[in-house]
């Protein structure tokens, strides 16, 4: 067993649920909700607007960034948090694309989260300069560097398999192509150890609402690497990322640094509870968090696929390889899903036949990997999943 | 007196504190506290990832575009909540300029709120297509409207005098130039009638931290005409404005209608307590809160004027020109607003010399008004702002 201890305590986690779902969205700290009550009755209710002086809400964005940009081996000051995701990707590529002018292509896999690739497409469209999106398999990205990329556009951990993608060797052969990199941590952030600064990498963003456990709609984060930030120029060029937003100039300066890419006002009550849920990684060590979650992945690959011939392993085998879910393919993966969530037992499907399982060492245990991998087989074995109550796609899958 | 009846009670006042600055940040509704932490622990804590089919968090962005929709005169399922009030501007813009693509000029004046023109040229220079930001002074823009006009982009209410543009006017002037008009309704929605569909407007966004009294970095919403909106492109294509979010497809759809002006996971947190706030204007009539409005601002001016000769009057003497506030020239201002906040009374201060005070008859009362214009007129007598710690300027004024 890895020396990590684990904070369950921290949560709200609902008798008789087993949760490996917190790679969509994490489960409630706990007090974060006291911490967010006080927020709306002590500094919203009683400072009012004196609030963005008093309770320093104008800081949140920066702060925020920092006690992320611990996790990923960002440096202080580089790191900023607001807006969603999609629009932190935005920022990234339009940035990257103005700095690389020469060049007109934007690299990205097919195993990207959709919403990067529709971000960039939409800003290539509306510059009309000629720029195109190259979506390769993940397998031909390196190959597929060469001096026509403006910018590599990935996301680290594959949202349906886990497939990782090695960060520092991409990294590496996009700036020998003289290409720029941009890294999605939406499902790394918190799940695994990253280093920004040792990788070199020029931008990364991500969402705060998986394994950081911001709350449903939590603020998106953007990095930028230092010696960068100052050639850039925010195409999103909002009040908040001008150098004295109150001077209320009719002229745009960009701010000092990463201020730079903070664009409208500041979500004050979101970013409470998210300050709240970083707590949880106090003291904590990501490289503990790893070696626990390879553990919880490796003991539930191995309980699934001893009892269990049905299903199809879809995340790379090597722990090393992958990000901290365990994916398996089973063709009726979401009526399957579905009678594991009438059991209590909570994943999530993705099309077309991926049921997927998230391991977060925070609150997870070898009993909830044991118990989701028992019932997993026993629903395959039953058949139990063939019922129509099943079948019947929901909205939100 | 107008047959308005104060809602007064639903708001956290704190003791001794006069507010006249709910168009900064309006005061917290009480109940909104206990509907949040319902949220958080009934909804996310207990519902988990299943809260956005069984809370419908999906449905947020519309439910509440359509409840703000509503006091703006818009229709039904035109209007959309989300992001920040400046992404919404950048929307608007971007969408506007491709549904003009033969024109190459944004007109603005030098009364909108500085994120827009920001937003606007920041749009502009990605795009480097030769558009030009024009931006003339408000008295100007109806005689600078002609056919080299893509778009206008107007704020309803300046956010400094409280000096109110004719909507109808000027948006009838755009159409006859052929050009397309957004209107941000930031000091406007909440605090008098609008009437987007009357006006026919192409555009409007707004904020709700205002009038609206969403809470600080509540999310802004976002208006298209009806019979526009499907020759829009947005520009930004997040996921969630797609047609089948869940499908993950690689390829962008627009959604239906107005839902492809949504970008990104919505703020579920924040727009929960949005969705309390909003409870304050059930059953109110737009007329109505005007009328009050009207009658407060008259009072405060009757009663500043009649005692404190040092302070000239900045808005419109003409109640029906100018929006739900009122703002005084005062070479010390800044020092003044301090004092006067020091006192318990709170307006805030803008840039050169404008000290501003914003009525809302929700919760405003005749003794607000009173009280102001006598603590007002007794600084200013007494010169009591004159002291050093009325002078450092804070980072949020």
């Amino acid at each position: 067993m890895s020396a990590f201890e684990t904070r369950r305590d921290m949560f709200n986690l609902p008798e008789g649920i087993t949760y490996l779902d917190g790679n969509s969205l994490g489960p409630l700290p706990k007090h974060a909700v006291d911490q967010t009550r006080r927020t709306m009755t002590d500094q919203w209710g009683e400072m009012l607007i004196m609030g963005w002086n008093k309770a320093d809400w104008m800081a949140l964005p920066g702060r925020l960034g920092d006690r992320i940009g611990r996790l990923i081996g960002a440096p202080v000051d580089s790191t900023v948090v607001g807006d969603t995701l999609s629009i932190k990707v935005y920022q990234a590529v339009a940035s990257a694309l103005e700095l690389r002018p020469g060049r007109k292509r934007v690299l990205s896999d097919n195993g990207n989260f959709p919403t990067d690739l529709y971000m960039a497409k939409g800003l290539i469209d509306s510059l009309g300069q000629g720029h195109d999106l190259k979506v390769v398999d993940p397998e031909a990205v390196e190959d597929a560097i060469d001096e026509s990329v403006a910018v590599v556009m990935l996301t680290h951990v594959d949202y349906r398999t886990g497939r990782l993608h090695d960060m520092a060797a991409i990294t590496r052969k996009a700036h020998e192509a003289g290409a720029l990199m941009i890294w999605d941590l939406a499902h790394s952030a918190g799940a695994l150890p990253v280093d920004l600064a040792a990788c070199n990498a020029d931008f990364a963003v991500g969402c705060t609402y998986k394994y950081l456990n911001g709350g449903p709609g939590a603020p998106a984060f953007i990095y930028v690497r230092p010696d960068l930030i100052d050639q850039v120029r925010p195409a999103l060029s909002g009040w908040l990322g001008h150098a004295a937003p109150f001077a209320f100039d009719l002229d745009y300066r960009p701010g000092e640094g990463i201020s730079r890419m903070r664009v409208g006002t500041p979500p004050v009550l979101q970013m409470a509870v998210l300050d709240a849920a970083l707590d949880a990684f106090d003291g904590v060590d990501m490289a503990d968090i790893r070696a626990r979650s390879i553990e919880l992945s490796e003991q539930f690959i191995a309980e699934v696929e001893a009892s269990c011939k049905q299903v199809e392993l879809a995340s790379p085998r090597d722990p090393h390889a992958r990000g901290s879910q365990v994916s398996f393919r089973f063709e009726e993966g979401y009526a399957a899903m579905q009678a594991l969530i009438a059991r209590g037992v909570i994943g999530d499907f993705r099309a077309p036949d991926i049921m997927r399982f998230g391991f977060c060492p925070l609150y997870n245990t070898g009993e909830d990997v044991s118990r989701a991998a028992a019932v997993l087989s026993e629903i395959i074995a039953s058949r139990e999943w063939d019922q129509p109550q099943f079948k019947t796609r929901k909205a939100v899958t």
